[in-house]
Protein backbone atom coordinates (compact mmCIF):
# COMPACT_ATOMS: atom_id res chain seq x y z
CA UNK A 1 0.00 0.00 0.00
CA UNK A 2 1.06 3.24 -1.22
CA UNK A 3 1.11 6.23 1.71
CA UNK A 4 -1.22 8.90 1.53
CA UNK A 5 0.89 12.34 -0.04
CA UNK A 6 -0.84 15.19 0.44
CA UNK A 7 1.45 17.50 -1.17
CA UNK A 8 1.63 15.25 -4.53
CA UNK A 9 -1.80 14.53 -4.52
CA UNK A 10 -2.62 18.13 -4.42
CA UNK A 11 0.50 19.06 -7.35
CA UNK A 12 -1.36 16.18 -9.58
CA UNK A 13 -4.87 17.68 -9.36
CA UNK A 14 -3.17 21.21 -9.81
CA UNK A 15 -1.15 20.02 -12.56
CA UNK A 16 -4.06 18.65 -14.14
CA UNK A 17 -6.15 22.05 -13.55
CA UNK A 18 -3.49 24.36 -14.87
CA UNK A 19 -3.16 22.03 -17.79
CA UNK A 20 -6.71 22.55 -18.76
CA UNK A 21 -6.97 25.99 -18.11
CA UNK A 22 -4.17 26.81 -20.91
CA UNK A 23 -5.62 24.58 -23.04
CA UNK A 24 -9.07 27.04 -22.21
CA UNK A 25 -7.13 29.85 -22.83
CA UNK A 26 -4.96 28.48 -26.20
CA UNK A 27 -8.16 28.04 -27.87
CA UNK A 28 -11.49 29.04 -28.80
CA UNK A 29 -11.13 32.53 -28.34
CA UNK A 30 -10.43 33.40 -32.19
CA UNK A 31 -13.11 36.19 -32.00
CA UNK A 32 -12.29 37.36 -28.33
CA UNK A 33 -11.19 41.27 -27.88
CA UNK A 34 -7.30 40.96 -27.55
CA UNK A 35 -7.05 43.27 -25.00
CA UNK A 36 -9.50 41.53 -22.82
CA UNK A 37 -8.73 38.21 -23.40
CA UNK A 38 -4.81 39.30 -22.09
CA UNK A 39 -6.70 40.71 -19.21
CA UNK A 40 -8.94 37.59 -18.32
CA UNK A 41 -5.99 34.99 -18.94
CA UNK A 42 -3.31 37.33 -16.93
CA UNK A 43 -5.19 37.34 -14.03
CA UNK A 44 -6.22 33.82 -14.03
CA UNK A 45 -2.75 32.13 -14.69
CA UNK A 46 -1.17 34.26 -11.95
CA UNK A 47 -2.65 31.48 -9.67
CA UNK A 48 -2.13 30.50 -6.36
CA UNK A 49 -2.58 27.32 -4.51
CA UNK A 50 -5.79 26.61 -6.81
CA UNK A 51 -7.40 25.45 -3.71
CA UNK A 52 -11.12 25.19 -5.35
CA UNK A 53 -10.21 23.05 -7.99
CA UNK A 54 -7.76 21.02 -6.28
CA UNK A 55 -11.07 20.14 -3.84
CA UNK A 56 -13.34 19.88 -7.10
CA UNK A 57 -11.09 16.71 -8.26
CA UNK A 58 -10.07 15.17 -4.68
CA UNK A 59 -13.49 15.33 -3.69
CA UNK A 60 -14.77 13.35 -7.26
CA UNK A 61 -11.48 10.81 -7.21
CA UNK A 62 -12.45 9.87 -3.30
CA UNK A 63 -15.87 9.02 -4.15
CA UNK A 64 -14.96 6.66 -7.09
CA UNK A 65 -15.51 9.65 -10.10
CA UNK A 66 -13.99 10.82 -13.53
CA UNK A 67 -11.45 13.17 -13.24
CA UNK A 68 -12.34 14.08 -16.70
CA UNK A 69 -16.29 14.63 -15.21
CA UNK A 70 -14.99 17.03 -12.49
CA UNK A 71 -12.13 19.24 -14.22
CA UNK A 72 -15.06 21.27 -16.58
CA UNK A 73 -16.52 22.54 -12.74
CA UNK A 74 -13.10 22.51 -11.10
CA UNK A 75 -12.01 25.17 -14.03
CA UNK A 76 -15.05 26.89 -14.15
CA UNK A 77 -15.01 26.89 -10.41
CA UNK A 78 -11.41 28.53 -10.67
CA UNK A 79 -12.74 31.08 -13.25
CA UNK A 80 -15.25 32.47 -10.78
CA UNK A 81 -12.75 32.88 -7.78
CA UNK A 82 -10.08 34.60 -9.94
CA UNK A 83 -13.38 36.96 -11.23
CA UNK A 84 -13.64 37.84 -7.57
CA UNK A 85 -9.93 38.72 -6.83
CA UNK A 86 -10.16 40.84 -10.00
CA UNK A 87 -13.15 42.94 -8.73
CA UNK A 88 -12.06 42.96 -5.17
CA UNK A 89 -8.93 44.86 -6.28
CA UNK A 90 -10.62 47.62 -8.16
CA UNK A 91 -9.99 51.37 -6.83
CA UNK A 92 -13.76 51.01 -6.36
CA UNK A 93 -13.65 47.99 -3.89
CA UNK A 94 -10.64 47.71 -2.19
CA UNK A 95 -8.11 49.46 -4.00
CA UNK A 96 -5.16 47.06 -3.91
CA UNK A 97 -2.07 47.82 -6.80
CA UNK A 98 -0.86 44.22 -6.21
CA UNK A 99 -2.37 40.93 -5.73
CA UNK A 100 0.01 38.27 -5.65
CA UNK A 101 3.50 39.93 -6.35
CA UNK A 102 2.38 41.12 -9.37
CA UNK A 103 0.16 44.49 -10.26
CA UNK A 104 -3.65 43.97 -10.18
CA UNK A 105 -5.70 43.71 -13.14
CA UNK A 106 -6.78 47.29 -13.54
CA UNK A 107 -3.17 48.75 -12.89
CA UNK A 108 -2.57 46.88 -16.11
CA UNK A 109 -5.10 47.12 -18.43
CA UNK A 110 -7.23 49.94 -16.98
CA UNK A 111 -10.43 49.63 -14.31
CA UNK A 112 -12.87 49.37 -17.30
CA UNK A 113 -10.92 46.28 -18.72
CA UNK A 114 -10.76 44.64 -15.61
CA UNK A 115 -14.73 44.89 -14.96
CA UNK A 116 -15.20 43.22 -18.01
CA UNK A 117 -12.28 40.79 -17.59
CA UNK A 118 -13.70 39.54 -14.46
CA UNK A 119 -17.22 39.50 -16.18
CA UNK A 120 -15.43 37.66 -19.15
CA UNK A 121 -14.00 34.88 -16.58
CA UNK A 122 -17.49 34.70 -14.87
CA UNK A 123 -19.18 33.63 -18.60
CA UNK A 124 -16.59 31.36 -20.06
CA UNK A 125 -17.13 29.70 -16.70
CA UNK A 126 -20.59 29.31 -17.18
CA UNK A 127 -19.56 28.23 -20.69
CA UNK A 128 -16.91 25.85 -20.01
CA UNK A 129 -19.39 23.94 -17.81
CA UNK A 130 -22.29 24.18 -20.49
CA UNK A 131 -20.01 22.45 -22.87
CA UNK A 132 -19.44 19.83 -20.58
CA UNK A 133 -22.75 19.28 -20.05
CA UNK A 134 -24.38 19.79 -23.75
CA UNK A 135 -21.72 16.90 -24.05
CA UNK A 136 -22.78 14.03 -21.49
CA UNK A 137 -26.12 14.69 -21.00
CA UNK A 138 -24.95 14.18 -17.23
CA UNK A 139 -27.42 15.27 -14.71
CA UNK A 140 -24.60 15.39 -11.89
CA UNK A 141 -23.16 18.23 -13.74
CA UNK A 142 -25.98 20.29 -13.94
CA UNK A 143 -26.23 20.20 -10.39
CA UNK A 144 -22.66 20.99 -10.11
CA UNK A 145 -22.85 23.75 -12.37
CA UNK A 146 -26.07 24.88 -10.44
CA UNK A 147 -24.30 24.79 -6.83
CA UNK A 148 -21.66 26.91 -8.42
CA UNK A 149 -23.72 29.34 -9.80
CA UNK A 150 -25.70 29.82 -6.60
CA UNK A 151 -22.88 29.81 -4.00
CA UNK A 152 -20.86 31.89 -6.16
CA UNK A 153 -23.93 34.50 -6.92
CA UNK A 154 -25.89 36.89 -5.23
CA UNK A 155 -27.06 34.21 -2.94
CA UNK A 156 -23.40 33.88 -1.99
CA UNK A 157 -19.98 35.06 -2.63
CA UNK A 158 -21.29 38.40 -4.26
CA UNK A 159 -23.44 39.35 -0.95
CA UNK A 160 -20.18 38.74 1.00
CA UNK A 161 -18.75 40.56 -1.28
CA UNK A 162 -21.27 43.50 -1.06
CA UNK A 163 -21.03 43.10 3.08
CA UNK A 164 -17.47 43.58 3.01
CA UNK A 165 -17.53 46.83 1.48
CA UNK A 166 -20.63 48.27 3.21
CA UNK A 167 -18.70 47.23 6.62
CA UNK A 168 -15.52 48.62 5.62
CA UNK A 169 -13.84 51.22 7.91
CA UNK A 170 -16.66 50.19 10.10
CA UNK A 171 -15.98 50.28 14.25
CA UNK A 172 -18.31 48.18 15.57
CA UNK A 173 -16.91 44.73 14.71
CA UNK A 174 -20.25 42.97 15.36
CA UNK A 175 -19.83 39.13 15.51
CA UNK A 176 -22.84 38.66 13.22
CA UNK A 177 -21.88 40.48 10.40
CA UNK A 178 -18.50 39.32 10.53
CA UNK A 179 -20.05 35.34 10.45
CA UNK A 180 -22.23 36.83 6.97
CA UNK A 181 -19.43 38.14 5.32
CA UNK A 182 -17.37 34.88 5.91
CA UNK A 183 -20.19 32.33 5.34
CA UNK A 184 -20.39 33.93 1.98
CA UNK A 185 -17.33 35.13 0.39
CA UNK A 186 -15.04 32.12 1.89
CA UNK A 187 -17.26 29.31 2.99
CA UNK A 188 -19.29 29.26 0.22
CA UNK A 189 -16.89 28.98 -2.36
CA UNK A 190 -15.53 26.24 -1.00
CA UNK A 191 -18.83 24.57 -0.41
CA UNK A 192 -19.45 24.92 -4.09
CA UNK A 193 -16.10 23.04 -4.55
CA UNK A 194 -16.61 20.22 -2.57
CA UNK A 195 -20.28 19.95 -3.67
CA UNK A 196 -19.41 20.06 -7.06
CA UNK A 197 -16.80 16.95 -7.15
CA UNK A 198 -19.35 15.13 -4.99
CA UNK A 199 -22.11 16.12 -7.73
CA UNK A 200 -19.64 14.85 -10.91
CA UNK A 201 -19.07 11.40 -8.93
CA UNK A 202 -23.13 10.87 -8.52
CA UNK A 203 -22.89 10.90 -4.60
CA UNK A 204 -26.00 9.69 -3.37
CA UNK A 205 -28.07 12.33 -0.88
CA UNK A 206 -26.67 10.98 2.24
CA UNK A 207 -23.08 11.54 1.28
CA UNK A 208 -23.73 15.11 0.11
CA UNK A 209 -24.81 15.92 3.00
CA UNK A 210 -22.39 15.04 5.10
CA UNK A 211 -19.68 17.09 2.92
CA UNK A 212 -22.03 19.61 2.57
CA UNK A 213 -21.54 20.30 7.07
CA UNK A 214 -17.51 19.61 6.38
CA UNK A 215 -17.22 22.10 3.78
CA UNK A 216 -19.01 24.90 6.17
CA UNK A 217 -17.12 24.46 8.77
CA UNK A 218 -13.44 24.49 6.55
CA UNK A 219 -14.91 27.54 5.57
CA UNK A 220 -14.62 28.57 8.73
CA UNK A 221 -11.39 27.46 9.56
CA UNK A 222 -10.23 29.03 6.64
CA UNK A 223 -11.49 31.88 7.38
CA UNK A 224 -10.45 32.42 11.09
CA UNK A 225 -6.70 30.66 9.97
CA UNK A 226 -6.71 33.32 7.13
CA UNK A 227 -7.41 36.41 9.81
CA UNK A 228 -4.45 34.84 12.22
CA UNK A 229 -1.74 34.24 9.60
CA UNK A 230 -2.73 38.13 8.29
CA UNK A 231 -1.79 39.60 12.01
CA UNK A 232 0.83 36.94 12.03
CA UNK A 233 2.51 38.23 8.69
CA UNK A 234 2.81 34.77 7.30
CA UNK A 235 0.46 35.31 4.46
CA UNK A 236 1.55 32.65 2.02
CA UNK A 237 -1.83 30.76 2.36
CA UNK A 238 -3.58 33.35 0.73
CA UNK A 239 -0.97 35.69 -1.11
CA UNK A 240 -1.99 38.63 1.09
CA UNK A 241 0.44 41.50 1.84
CA UNK A 242 0.87 41.86 5.66
CA UNK A 243 -1.94 42.16 8.01
CA UNK A 244 -3.64 43.69 4.96
CA UNK A 245 -7.41 43.43 6.36
CA UNK A 246 -6.56 44.48 9.55
CA UNK A 247 -4.81 47.38 7.97
CA UNK A 248 -7.79 48.06 5.83
CA UNK A 249 -10.03 48.31 9.10
CA UNK A 250 -11.63 45.37 7.87
CA UNK A 251 -13.11 43.36 10.04
CA UNK A 252 -11.48 39.76 11.32
CA UNK A 253 -12.01 37.37 13.55
CA UNK A 254 -8.32 38.37 15.43
CA UNK A 255 -9.92 41.25 15.70
CA UNK A 256 -13.29 40.44 17.69
CA UNK A 257 -11.69 37.83 19.89
CA UNK A 258 -7.91 37.94 19.62
CA UNK A 259 -5.37 36.09 18.80
CA UNK A 260 -6.06 33.14 21.39
CA UNK A 261 -9.74 33.29 20.52
CA UNK A 262 -9.20 32.73 17.51
CA UNK A 263 -7.33 29.93 18.13
CA UNK A 264 -9.57 28.05 19.58
CA UNK A 265 -12.48 29.06 16.76
CA UNK A 266 -10.05 27.70 14.50
CA UNK A 267 -9.90 24.03 16.70
CA UNK A 268 -13.46 23.95 17.12
CA UNK A 269 -14.28 24.30 13.73
CA UNK A 270 -11.48 21.51 12.50
CA UNK A 271 -13.13 19.06 15.30
CA UNK A 272 -16.60 19.70 13.75
CA UNK A 273 -15.04 19.65 9.84
CA UNK A 274 -13.46 16.50 10.65
CA UNK A 275 -16.50 14.89 12.69
CA UNK A 276 -18.43 15.17 9.50
CA UNK A 277 -16.51 13.20 7.57
CA UNK A 278 -16.81 9.94 9.82
CA UNK A 279 -19.43 8.07 7.35
CA UNK A 280 -16.82 8.31 4.01
CA UNK A 281 -14.48 6.50 2.95
CA UNK A 282 -10.76 7.14 2.16
CA UNK A 283 -11.13 10.95 3.11
CA UNK A 284 -7.24 11.29 3.42
CA UNK A 285 -7.18 14.36 1.47
CA UNK A 286 -9.95 16.18 3.26
CA UNK A 287 -8.90 15.39 6.61
CA UNK A 288 -5.21 16.69 5.94
CA UNK A 289 -6.50 19.47 4.18
CA UNK A 290 -8.48 20.39 7.24
CA UNK A 291 -5.26 19.93 9.76
CA UNK A 292 -2.80 21.72 7.16
CA UNK A 293 -4.88 25.04 7.69
CA UNK A 294 -5.14 24.04 11.80
CA UNK A 295 -1.74 23.42 11.71
CA UNK A 296 -0.98 27.34 10.20
CA UNK A 297 -2.80 28.73 12.72
CA UNK A 298 -0.59 28.33 15.94
CA UNK B 1 -59.15 35.65 -39.10
CA UNK B 2 -58.25 38.32 -36.18
CA UNK B 3 -55.71 40.92 -37.54
CA UNK B 4 -52.06 40.70 -36.34
CA UNK B 5 -51.45 43.76 -34.11
CA UNK B 6 -47.76 44.07 -33.24
CA UNK B 7 -48.68 46.64 -30.43
CA UNK B 8 -50.76 44.19 -28.83
CA UNK B 9 -48.84 41.13 -28.55
CA UNK B 10 -45.35 43.07 -27.46
CA UNK B 11 -47.63 44.20 -24.71
CA UNK B 12 -48.67 40.78 -24.19
CA UNK B 13 -45.36 39.31 -24.22
CA UNK B 14 -44.37 42.08 -21.69
CA UNK B 15 -46.15 41.67 -19.46
CA UNK B 16 -45.61 38.54 -19.11
CA UNK B 17 -41.44 38.86 -19.07
CA UNK B 18 -42.42 41.70 -16.25
CA UNK B 19 -44.76 39.98 -14.23
CA UNK B 20 -41.99 36.61 -13.91
CA UNK B 21 -38.84 39.38 -13.22
CA UNK B 22 -41.06 40.79 -10.41
CA UNK B 23 -41.83 37.11 -8.95
CA UNK B 24 -38.16 36.26 -9.38
CA UNK B 25 -36.81 39.56 -7.46
CA UNK B 26 -39.80 39.04 -4.37
CA UNK B 27 -39.01 35.68 -3.68
CA UNK B 28 -35.87 33.06 -3.07
CA UNK B 29 -33.89 36.16 -2.25
CA UNK B 30 -34.05 35.95 1.58
CA UNK B 31 -30.29 35.72 2.43
CA UNK B 32 -29.21 38.18 -0.62
CA UNK B 33 -27.66 41.24 1.01
CA UNK B 34 -30.40 43.91 1.22
CA UNK B 35 -28.16 46.48 -0.64
CA UNK B 36 -26.88 44.39 -3.37
CA UNK B 37 -30.48 43.02 -3.93
CA UNK B 38 -31.86 46.77 -4.30
CA UNK B 39 -28.98 47.58 -6.92
CA UNK B 40 -30.21 44.36 -8.64
CA UNK B 41 -33.53 45.17 -8.83
CA UNK B 42 -33.55 48.71 -8.81
CA UNK B 43 -32.13 48.48 -12.41
CA UNK B 44 -34.11 45.80 -13.60
CA UNK B 45 -37.23 47.44 -13.00
CA UNK B 46 -36.69 50.58 -14.55
CA UNK B 47 -36.86 49.00 -17.77
CA UNK B 48 -37.23 49.51 -21.58
CA UNK B 49 -39.06 48.39 -23.65
CA UNK B 50 -37.81 44.70 -23.07
CA UNK B 51 -37.20 44.24 -27.01
CA UNK B 52 -35.03 41.12 -26.25
CA UNK B 53 -37.08 38.72 -23.71
CA UNK B 54 -39.97 39.96 -26.35
CA UNK B 55 -38.35 38.56 -29.20
CA UNK B 56 -37.51 35.04 -27.02
CA UNK B 57 -41.12 34.74 -26.39
CA UNK B 58 -42.16 35.49 -29.83
CA UNK B 59 -40.01 33.07 -31.59
CA UNK B 60 -40.86 30.30 -29.29
CA UNK B 61 -44.69 30.80 -29.94
CA UNK B 62 -43.95 31.69 -33.51
CA UNK B 63 -42.44 27.61 -34.00
CA UNK B 64 -45.68 26.37 -31.75
CA UNK B 65 -43.43 26.29 -28.33
CA UNK B 66 -44.81 26.56 -24.66
CA UNK B 67 -44.14 30.19 -23.62
CA UNK B 68 -43.89 28.62 -20.56
CA UNK B 69 -40.54 26.72 -21.67
CA UNK B 70 -39.27 30.12 -23.19
CA UNK B 71 -39.77 32.54 -20.13
CA UNK B 72 -36.76 31.52 -17.93
CA UNK B 73 -34.35 31.86 -20.98
CA UNK B 74 -36.23 35.94 -21.68
CA UNK B 75 -35.69 36.82 -18.21
CA UNK B 76 -32.01 35.71 -18.21
CA UNK B 77 -31.01 37.50 -21.30
CA UNK B 78 -32.62 40.34 -20.10
CA UNK B 79 -31.20 40.42 -16.75
CA UNK B 80 -27.75 40.17 -18.70
CA UNK B 81 -29.07 43.00 -20.83
CA UNK B 82 -29.18 45.20 -17.35
CA UNK B 83 -26.12 43.88 -16.14
CA UNK B 84 -24.08 45.32 -18.97
CA UNK B 85 -25.87 48.69 -18.93
CA UNK B 86 -25.21 49.12 -15.24
CA UNK B 87 -21.49 48.79 -16.06
CA UNK B 88 -21.55 50.49 -19.09
CA UNK B 89 -22.79 53.23 -16.99
CA UNK B 90 -19.43 53.59 -14.37
CA UNK B 91 -17.39 56.24 -14.15
CA UNK B 92 -14.47 53.78 -15.58
CA UNK B 93 -16.49 52.92 -18.98
CA UNK B 94 -19.19 55.54 -20.13
CA UNK B 95 -19.71 57.62 -16.70
CA UNK B 96 -23.14 58.69 -16.98
CA UNK B 97 -25.19 59.43 -14.02
CA UNK B 98 -28.53 59.31 -15.54
CA UNK B 99 -30.52 55.76 -17.34
CA UNK B 100 -33.59 55.79 -18.92
CA UNK B 101 -34.61 59.15 -17.00
CA UNK B 102 -33.37 58.03 -13.82
CA UNK B 103 -30.28 58.17 -11.80
CA UNK B 104 -27.97 55.54 -12.90
CA UNK B 105 -27.02 52.55 -10.85
CA UNK B 106 -23.49 53.40 -9.03
CA UNK B 107 -24.91 56.98 -8.62
CA UNK B 108 -27.32 55.19 -6.13
CA UNK B 109 -26.01 52.61 -4.91
CA UNK B 110 -22.02 53.17 -5.19
CA UNK B 111 -19.56 52.54 -7.72
CA UNK B 112 -18.50 48.89 -6.26
CA UNK B 113 -22.01 47.79 -4.93
CA UNK B 114 -22.68 48.82 -9.02
CA UNK B 115 -20.54 46.12 -10.31
CA UNK B 116 -21.26 43.31 -7.82
CA UNK B 117 -24.70 44.20 -8.67
CA UNK B 118 -24.17 43.65 -12.56
CA UNK B 119 -22.28 40.47 -11.52
CA UNK B 120 -25.21 39.52 -9.23
CA UNK B 121 -27.82 40.00 -11.90
CA UNK B 122 -25.46 38.20 -14.50
CA UNK B 123 -25.09 35.34 -12.03
CA UNK B 124 -28.79 35.21 -11.36
CA UNK B 125 -29.61 34.89 -14.93
CA UNK B 126 -27.73 31.69 -15.12
CA UNK B 127 -29.58 30.32 -11.73
CA UNK B 128 -32.61 31.16 -13.34
CA UNK B 129 -32.11 29.64 -16.44
CA UNK B 130 -30.47 26.31 -14.70
CA UNK B 131 -33.47 25.39 -12.27
CA UNK B 132 -35.75 25.50 -15.37
CA UNK B 133 -33.40 22.84 -17.02
CA UNK B 134 -32.92 20.83 -14.05
CA UNK B 135 -37.01 20.90 -13.78
CA UNK B 136 -38.10 20.13 -17.03
CA UNK B 137 -34.61 18.27 -18.31
CA UNK B 138 -34.60 20.04 -21.68
CA UNK B 139 -32.48 19.58 -24.28
CA UNK B 140 -33.60 22.68 -25.49
CA UNK B 141 -33.39 24.57 -22.63
CA UNK B 142 -29.77 23.37 -22.38
CA UNK B 143 -29.12 24.94 -25.63
CA UNK B 144 -30.79 28.47 -25.26
CA UNK B 145 -28.68 28.51 -22.49
CA UNK B 146 -25.19 28.05 -23.99
CA UNK B 147 -26.73 30.17 -26.55
CA UNK B 148 -26.93 33.29 -24.15
CA UNK B 149 -24.14 32.36 -22.17
CA UNK B 150 -21.74 32.81 -25.72
CA UNK B 151 -22.85 35.70 -26.98
CA UNK B 152 -22.78 37.86 -23.92
CA UNK B 153 -19.83 36.99 -22.62
CA UNK B 154 -16.18 37.49 -23.78
CA UNK B 155 -16.83 35.95 -26.94
CA UNK B 156 -19.76 38.18 -28.05
CA UNK B 157 -21.42 41.09 -25.80
CA UNK B 158 -18.23 41.51 -23.92
CA UNK B 159 -15.51 41.74 -26.63
CA UNK B 160 -18.03 44.68 -27.96
CA UNK B 161 -18.08 46.34 -24.77
CA UNK B 162 -14.16 46.17 -24.54
CA UNK B 163 -13.82 47.66 -28.05
CA UNK B 164 -15.95 50.19 -27.28
CA UNK B 165 -14.09 52.00 -24.15
CA UNK B 166 -10.91 50.90 -26.19
CA UNK B 167 -11.97 53.01 -29.35
CA UNK B 168 -13.58 55.82 -27.73
CA UNK B 169 -12.87 59.20 -28.54
CA UNK B 170 -10.70 57.60 -31.24
CA UNK B 171 -10.30 60.15 -34.26
CA UNK B 172 -10.19 57.22 -36.77
CA UNK B 173 -13.37 55.83 -37.25
CA UNK B 174 -12.79 52.32 -38.88
CA UNK B 175 -15.23 50.80 -40.26
CA UNK B 176 -14.21 47.39 -39.14
CA UNK B 177 -13.72 48.63 -35.55
CA UNK B 178 -16.88 49.73 -35.43
CA UNK B 179 -18.98 46.32 -37.27
CA UNK B 180 -16.99 44.77 -34.48
CA UNK B 181 -18.47 46.90 -31.96
CA UNK B 182 -21.99 46.36 -33.11
CA UNK B 183 -21.46 42.90 -34.10
CA UNK B 184 -20.69 42.19 -30.47
CA UNK B 185 -22.30 44.46 -28.67
CA UNK B 186 -25.66 44.85 -30.53
CA UNK B 187 -26.24 41.45 -32.86
CA UNK B 188 -25.28 38.72 -30.24
CA UNK B 189 -27.87 39.77 -28.01
CA UNK B 190 -30.17 40.05 -30.17
CA UNK B 191 -29.16 36.64 -32.21
CA UNK B 192 -29.37 35.36 -29.16
CA UNK B 193 -33.06 36.31 -27.99
CA UNK B 194 -33.97 34.96 -31.30
CA UNK B 195 -32.34 31.65 -30.90
CA UNK B 196 -32.90 31.37 -27.76
CA UNK B 197 -36.77 31.28 -28.37
CA UNK B 198 -35.76 28.54 -31.21
CA UNK B 199 -33.84 26.62 -29.06
CA UNK B 200 -36.73 26.92 -26.62
CA UNK B 201 -39.25 25.57 -28.92
CA UNK B 202 -37.37 22.30 -30.54
CA UNK B 203 -36.94 24.29 -33.86
CA UNK B 204 -34.93 22.11 -36.87
CA UNK B 205 -31.58 23.29 -37.66
CA UNK B 206 -32.63 24.39 -40.71
CA UNK B 207 -35.58 26.86 -38.78
CA UNK B 208 -32.55 27.50 -36.67
CA UNK B 209 -30.06 28.90 -39.15
CA UNK B 210 -32.60 31.01 -41.01
CA UNK B 211 -33.18 32.93 -37.79
CA UNK B 212 -29.74 33.46 -36.95
CA UNK B 213 -29.49 35.33 -40.71
CA UNK B 214 -32.66 36.84 -39.42
CA UNK B 215 -31.31 37.81 -36.02
CA UNK B 216 -27.49 39.32 -37.44
CA UNK B 217 -29.33 41.50 -40.19
CA UNK B 218 -31.16 42.57 -37.76
CA UNK B 219 -28.55 43.58 -35.10
CA UNK B 220 -27.30 45.59 -37.51
CA UNK B 221 -30.23 47.41 -38.49
CA UNK B 222 -30.74 47.99 -34.97
CA UNK B 223 -27.41 49.53 -34.62
CA UNK B 224 -27.64 51.80 -37.73
CA UNK B 225 -31.20 52.96 -36.50
CA UNK B 226 -30.25 53.86 -33.06
CA UNK B 227 -26.88 56.17 -34.33
CA UNK B 228 -29.34 57.83 -37.05
CA UNK B 229 -31.70 58.03 -34.19
CA UNK B 230 -28.84 59.79 -31.91
CA UNK B 231 -28.41 62.38 -34.38
CA UNK B 232 -32.38 63.33 -34.81
CA UNK B 233 -32.16 63.64 -30.99
CA UNK B 234 -35.18 61.43 -31.80
CA UNK B 235 -34.08 58.82 -29.36
CA UNK B 236 -37.25 56.91 -27.22
CA UNK B 237 -36.15 53.71 -29.01
CA UNK B 238 -32.97 53.01 -26.83
CA UNK B 239 -33.80 56.06 -24.33
CA UNK B 240 -30.52 57.64 -24.74
CA UNK B 241 -29.74 61.39 -24.16
CA UNK B 242 -29.91 63.45 -27.41
CA UNK B 243 -26.81 62.58 -29.86
CA UNK B 244 -25.10 60.82 -26.76
CA UNK B 245 -22.87 58.43 -28.49
CA UNK B 246 -21.71 61.21 -31.24
CA UNK B 247 -21.05 62.92 -27.86
CA UNK B 248 -18.89 60.91 -26.21
CA UNK B 249 -16.83 60.78 -29.40
CA UNK B 250 -17.89 56.78 -30.17
CA UNK B 251 -18.29 56.28 -33.70
CA UNK B 252 -21.36 55.38 -35.50
CA UNK B 253 -22.40 54.77 -38.56
CA UNK B 254 -23.44 58.28 -39.22
CA UNK B 255 -20.60 59.61 -38.72
CA UNK B 256 -18.67 56.98 -40.74
CA UNK B 257 -21.39 57.39 -44.38
CA UNK B 258 -23.22 59.90 -43.06
CA UNK B 259 -27.10 60.36 -42.75
CA UNK B 260 -27.73 59.36 -46.31
CA UNK B 261 -25.34 56.63 -46.31
CA UNK B 262 -26.36 55.07 -42.92
CA UNK B 263 -30.49 55.03 -44.52
CA UNK B 264 -29.46 53.00 -47.32
CA UNK B 265 -27.74 50.66 -45.19
CA UNK B 266 -30.31 50.30 -42.84
CA UNK B 267 -32.79 49.54 -46.03
CA UNK B 268 -30.15 46.69 -47.39
CA UNK B 269 -30.03 44.84 -43.58
CA UNK B 270 -33.34 45.19 -43.47
CA UNK B 271 -34.14 43.28 -46.88
CA UNK B 272 -31.45 40.77 -45.92
CA UNK B 273 -33.35 40.62 -42.76
CA UNK B 274 -36.96 40.03 -44.23
CA UNK B 275 -35.32 37.66 -46.71
CA UNK B 276 -33.59 35.03 -44.26
CA UNK B 277 -37.76 34.66 -43.07
CA UNK B 278 -38.79 33.18 -46.17
CA UNK B 279 -39.25 29.61 -44.89
CA UNK B 280 -40.58 30.85 -41.94
CA UNK B 281 -44.91 30.20 -41.32
CA UNK B 282 -46.48 33.25 -39.88
CA UNK B 283 -43.43 35.30 -39.39
CA UNK B 284 -45.86 38.65 -38.49
CA UNK B 285 -43.88 39.23 -35.62
CA UNK B 286 -40.08 38.80 -36.91
CA UNK B 287 -40.92 41.25 -39.88
CA UNK B 288 -43.28 43.82 -37.99
CA UNK B 289 -39.89 44.44 -35.88
CA UNK B 290 -38.06 44.86 -39.12
CA UNK B 291 -40.58 47.24 -40.04
CA UNK B 292 -40.86 49.05 -37.36
CA UNK B 293 -37.40 49.81 -36.63
CA UNK B 294 -36.51 51.06 -40.06
CA UNK B 295 -39.18 53.16 -40.41
CA UNK B 296 -37.35 55.20 -37.37
CA UNK B 297 -34.34 55.66 -39.60
CA UNK B 298 -36.78 57.88 -42.24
Amino acid sequence: MIEFDYDRESERYRDIVEKELRRIASCENGNVYPKLLDAMFYSLEVGGKRIRPCLVLAVCEMLGGNLENALPFACGLEMIHTYSLIHDDLPCVDNDDMRRGRPSNHKLFGEGMAVFAGCGLLSLAFEVMLKAVLKSNDRGGLLAMNEIAYRSGAHGMLSGQAADIENEGSTSQDEEVLAYIHEHKTADMLTAAVLAGAYTAGADEKTVDALRAYALSMGLLFQITDAILDVKGDSAMMGKTLGKDAANGKMTYVGLYGLDGARMAAEKAAKLALDALKGIESPDYLEETIRRMLVRSR
